[in-house]
């Protein structure tokens, strides 16, 4: 993407704490009055004023026209710089999505095609610069202040670099990090695809205020992205959240990884697929899919279920059973607030989170489950991109 | 322990974050120089010197000889007051153990003896107040700045109240810091007895300097102390780390709390004991044991084992592999930097150690077990003692 002789402003970083708070706040609250700010970061009018003169100087934040009046002087309206863009990636084993976003992060053009992760990081990320260059084209951006990404397994968070991703020929130590951010000539960070969704969840979805939860990400793997306390707990080396390889049963299928019985070997997209294969003999609306299409996905089993067939309604409660299962000591060791299914296999709907909400109640302690909610997702594949543009303004809106 | 007429002085609080900053980096550094306190807590020579007069003036801490020349004038040294007492109780399933600390949590006195939980809250701390008073009666103690106690199930731990504890009758509901708190005339904290181990760990033990770690003990029943950043980490409802009823075995045996085949029905204190007598039949050390004393033990099977019976050796190693699979779980979940093994069963030894390590390194990620130590606790029964002081001093070394 970058032309020689392309001279790039990068993007000025808040001086100190005030500041980068300051920012947050604009970003999670949209624009807000000069009085407000000042309350919310318990700051004196003159103080903010010095604050907020040197974010505009520096070009983050933009004047938006006077507030309602309080009483007395009118306040001035404060928002984020409306030029401000963020670029928010999100890869999956089998497609790629790719967004651009305001630093509010709502997402000004959304982008999505598939993508074999096991083509390697060259080839994938040909692709994503490619729907990064449409986007721009389209004049939705002609610069990005950051950069997010996420990828479908283990990260060394600080270094953005995949650690021996088990569904990722190729990627294992890949400088991801580094090689997009010399592509894209901004700074950008990796992290696992599950907890961006958390984060994307916690900026606009069923998650916004809830401090403790966890999201579970159902696609071609399953993944967990957990929150504390407001903030995404990657574990000591970045492989918190990994329960796709919890055993579900010591006498299950074999799982890629070596092991057996591993949840992802029981439900996933592709254990979905592998099933559903197994109960096309029977005539049925699966044995018809695969007549006319030469394959089965986890998709058709979606479609088959709905359409009442009993064999492909069967492969979807026992699935949901296998992974409330694993919901369920999750929820009875971490007792969250919430717990949010998303992924692929959503388009499964309530049917399969009927069945994860039956193993969790009857398994876990009533204290934990009293009041927890388990919902769907409802953002999507736009829970990924929006978390991927959030984490790299958590590093731009941080003092350099 | 309250007599009529008795006057107490009700310990005073610091007044702000830089006194209980001082005041937790004494309890845990030891006694300081001014000069290296003000470096701790990144305050100037004079400013420090008004926050230690502060505490000193409410006798908090005390001044101690002065410290090493390091070039100039000679710095005093500064400790907590040598008259600060905290009442640290573990109560368990079938024992209570009372200890007292000084302000650096050092215990100056430890008893200990079998109590059964299930005789109810008020029985159970009547025994509590007379060992109690034992410990004062021997002049370690004239009075107590603080007591913490554990409970081996969850509790609501705003309110310090057990809530529906499936091995205690009588105890849900029970105002435990309350009444303690009356009869004690000091301020109570109330948690779980496996957060209170964690809390012991980190002070003094195998934990000391280590950010997140599990500590998971194995009693009667089975829980598991969850620190995040340095924070024991309780969950929304006060539940977390209630792993003892995660299932292990889905055709497994009935659960007290009314499932079938979760963890504590398999290995635990109880559950070991009732295997023990299946395997009595069999000539050897556990029906030798069962024939002099009428009945067996976990302890019974630790000793059987250790005597080269190889059916208890089985049974070790058996209910170890099911504890492994369960913490192997938690592994690939929360990527902790360590985790302790404590509680009664540790008795069992390095048999149970070895089953446990050869369940989490063969099935959680290599990311997550590359460089994760599993051990022993080595505090024994002080861990639960030291964390329930630890635990209200972090009360009373906070502003009021």
């Amino acid at each position: 993407m970058r032309r020689e002789g392309d001279v790039r402003r990068m993007t000025a970083r808040p001086a100190n704490a005030h500041q980068a708070h300051i920012l947050r706040l604009l970003r999670d609250e949209g624009p807000n009055s000069r009085a407000q700010l000042g309350e919310f970061v318990d700051l004196s009018r003159s103080k903010l004023a010095v604050e907020v003169d040197r974010l505009m100087e520096i070009g983050l934040v933009a004047n938006n026209g006077l507030a309602a009046s309080r009483g007395g002087r009118r306040s001035h309206n404060i928002r984020l710089s409306p030029e401000l863009r963020f670029l928010g990636v999100d890869i999956g084993a089998t497609s790629a999505d790719v967004a651009v976003t305001n630093g509010e992060l709502e997402v000004l053009g959304h982008l999505s095609k598939p993508v074999d992760v096991r083509d390697g990081p060259v080839a994938v990320f040909e692709h994503v610069l490619d729907m990064a260059g449409k986007l721009t084209a389209a004049g939705i951006a002609d610069r990005f202040d950051g950069a997010g990404v996420g990828i479908p397994g283990p990260v060394r968070f600080p270094e953005g670099i995949p650690v021996a991703p088990p569904l990722m020929p190729g990627w294992d130590n890949f400088p991801v990090r580094e090689a997009l951010s010399q592509d894209l000539g901004c700074p950008v960070m990796v992290d696992n695809d599950a907890n961006l969704m958390a984060l994307g969840e916690q900026h606009t979805g069923v998650a916004k205020n809830v401090k403790d939860f966890l999201c579970v990400k159902i696609g071609t793997g399953i993944g967990c992205g957990i929150v504390v306390c407001g903030e995404v707990y990657r574990g000591v080396t970045g492989s918190a959240g990994d329960i796709g390889h919890i055993q579900v049963d010591p006498d299950g299928h074999p799982c890629a990884c070596g092991n057996t019985g591993c949840l992802e070997a029981h439900f996933s997209g592709a254990a979905l697929a592998r099933d559903a294969l197994m109960e096309s003999g029977h005539p049925g609306e699966l044995a018809e899919r695969l007549a006319s299409s030469g394959t089965l996905t986890g998709a058709d089993v979606a479609a088959a279920a709905a359409a009442g067939d009993p064999a492909a309604g069967d492969l979807i409660r026992q699935g949901g059973g296998h992974v409330g299962q694993v919901i369920a000591g999750l929820v009875s060791f971490f007792n969250p607030g919430l717990v949010v299914i998303g992924g692929g296999v959503t388009g499964l709907g309530h049917s399969l989170l009927a069945a994860i909400r039956t193993q969790v109640y009857r398994r876990s302690l009533p204290l934990a489950t009293g009041s927890l909610p388990i919902v769907l997702s409802e953002l999507g594949p736009q829970a990924g991109v929006i978390g991927a543009a959030r984490l790299i303004t958590e590093r731009v809106f941080s003092p350099a």
